[in-house]
């Protein structure tokens, strides 16, 4: 049965099962545990506890091993590369973004090149991280092979997603977090599990025909090297899929070009570590004057479009970001929700390893 | 009637009518006119020397200002605000991008937000420019509005292009540069000309309902507030319009945001300078270690994708900003080509103004 659960709850919850159960250091489980409570609370269910199945994968595949601590490899007063040594990814999303930040503080601006990590989570919240100090946040990652390039048949990019925060005097941060591909994967199992047909422009099968059958589909993505997601844009150049392409290549080439890491089709190879490579960068406001004004004006823009005309049927033009800052408000007094697939494996993850049942707000089990 | 030009004498004559013409200085005229000529080269002609027309209407309303120099209006080791006085958009970008490599050079990476500013030719030639010297080359600009947010049904936000270079270990340079509404306007001139329908995702009409008549499009275009192109990702949120929606509204919030300079909404007005927004970045390689073992792994990376397998019907992955590449090469031998609109416009100039005709390489005039 799906519930709502206390943030708090959940977060010690989820902290528990990685330090007890998956043999995290308590750093590590606290930060994974933060990473994928906010993505349930944001309304990205596809990036919350229900990862801890991929994350237990990981573990037993052997291409993430806890413990593992990150290794400045090169180091510039405003530049570093980190070693992940195949460690946890948030953990290591945590450190990098960290110690990126130390340098922006006295340079200015600040990047940081990532390689041998694993998945960190949602971009969305590295980017707001640094947006949080009065900075522009960018976070970018590839990922497991999951993108097909333009009048390509064969799965050789990650879904490569783009994170970007900007401050605004509200307190508010636009915080753009997009796969470059049309949809995340999560969107297609979704669609497959409620036997729905997926649109035009999300994805090919191993022929490189569009496919609108998701279960279909998933046999193609999980049994052969061909068919796979489409960039954003869809299929061909008519209605721009060249663009996304070139923006999930812009991707890879920052994350593992600049790290010397493993691309995405190298990533997760069998017995060795993710290979998960990232790019952060940060830029203080106060590069371009007063950040009081920067972020008075950049509001300002935002407002204009809020106020602007909308469509028939739509009394709304969602800034990004603000959705998942609105379920986050939500959950914050709600609870956070959670779906009967992930109670259950949370259920069966706590028998295991011998922790108490986490209570929902509603009184039930997870 | 269309035809080809020498790149050297298309380039003289594209500066005589800028210099003897239009009033620019010698420098103004020199920027100008290689920018456009170099679109022309590449296969961009929307961008290329038909784009004449366009910058004398803007020294006709009053939206540029030849003569006027950009100032520094803001200044950090590694940052710079310009105010570009209404100048000429190509010589203030050039005059920007100069000043910000020579920052980077010393801090190792430089930032340059633009206000007053006009339109500035292809973004990518500014990325390729930053690119040439061993460092990841970022340039983005607001422009004339043209898109409609999602939802939304008010022009609001420009075509506000996205141009990133990284230069590669054979010299060439990966150079991503793309509007990012799903076209330029210049395609829907394109097939408004050629009445040929547009494909859906392109654009929507005054009442926000998808349109594929060019010529209908062109009507409400330039008679209504309302109507205009879509982002990236088309109509609504199903194949990801509202991702393109971010990009096109982070790009302004990089450029009129942090330039404090108008937003696209309030560029041109009746009266007043142009009011485009730039914002340049520069980022040397030898950030993250030996430019050599960078330049070589994007190269490698890219030479992946290039080799993977291609569904029926193509034989070829294109990279970006290859295909721009091997056209300049083909205009470098066989000379510029220009369509017969183009070389009507340009004898009519050369008539008005007094200059010899330019001969092409057939030998007829243009």
């Amino acid at each position: 049965m799906s519930s709502h659960f206390a943030y708090d709850a959940l977060l010690a919850h989820t902290k528990d099962i990685l330090a007890k159960g998956y043999g995290y250091s308590e750093e590590e489980a606290r930060i994974t545990a933060w990473v994928l409570t906010e993505a349930d609370a944001r309304g990205i269910p596809s990036h919350g506890v229900s990862r801890l199945a991929f994350y237990r994968k990981n573990l037993s595949q052997g291409h993430a091993r806890p413990g593992a601590e990150p290794e400045v490899v090169w180091r510039t007063p405003c530049s570093l590369v980190v070693d992940g040594h195949d460690g946890v990814g948030c953990y290591i999303a945590d450190w990098s973004v960290r110690e990126m930040l130390e340098l922006a503080k006295s340079s200015g601006a600040a990047y940081c090149a990532v390689r041998n990590s694993n998945h960190y989570g949602i971009a969305g919240l590295w980017a707001e991280e640094i947006a949080r100090q009065d900075m522009i946040g960018m976070a970018f990652t590839n990922t497991y092979i999951a993108g097909i390039p333009t009048f390509g048949r064969r799965r050789i990019l990650g879904t490569n997603p783009i994170a970007v925060g900007l401050p605004e005097a509200s307190g508010r941060v636009f915080l753009l977090d997009m796969a470059t591909t049309t949809v995340a994967h999560g969107k297609v199992e979704l669609y497959d599990r409620r036997r729905k047909p997926m649109p035009l422009g999300w994805a090919i099968d191993e022929n490189g025909r569009s496919v609108t059958d998701a279960t279909a589909f998933e046999k193609v993505f999980y049994g052969s090297k061909f068919g796979g997601h489409l960039y954003l844009g869809g299929e061909g150049e008519e209605i721009g899929g060249h663009k996304g392409f070139g923006l999930g290549l812009l991707v890879e080439l920052l994350c593992s070009g600049l790290s010397l890491g493993a691309s995405s089709l190298n990533t997760y190879p069998e017995g060795g570590g993710g290979g998960i490579a990232h790019f952060f960068s940060a830029m203080r406001l106060d590069l371009f004057g007063d950040p009081a004004a920067q972020k008075a004006h950049i509001g300002s823009i935002i407002d204009e479009i809020r106020r602007s005309e909308k469509i028939a049927g739509h009394d709304r033009i969602f800034i990004p970001g603000e959705k998942e800052a609105e379920s986050r408000a939500r959950a914050m007094n709600e609870g956070v929700y959670l779906d009967e697939a992930t109670c259950s494996y949370l259920a069966e993850l706590a028998k295991e390893f011998g922790l108490a049942e986490l209570k929902g707000l509603c009184g039930c089990a997870a």
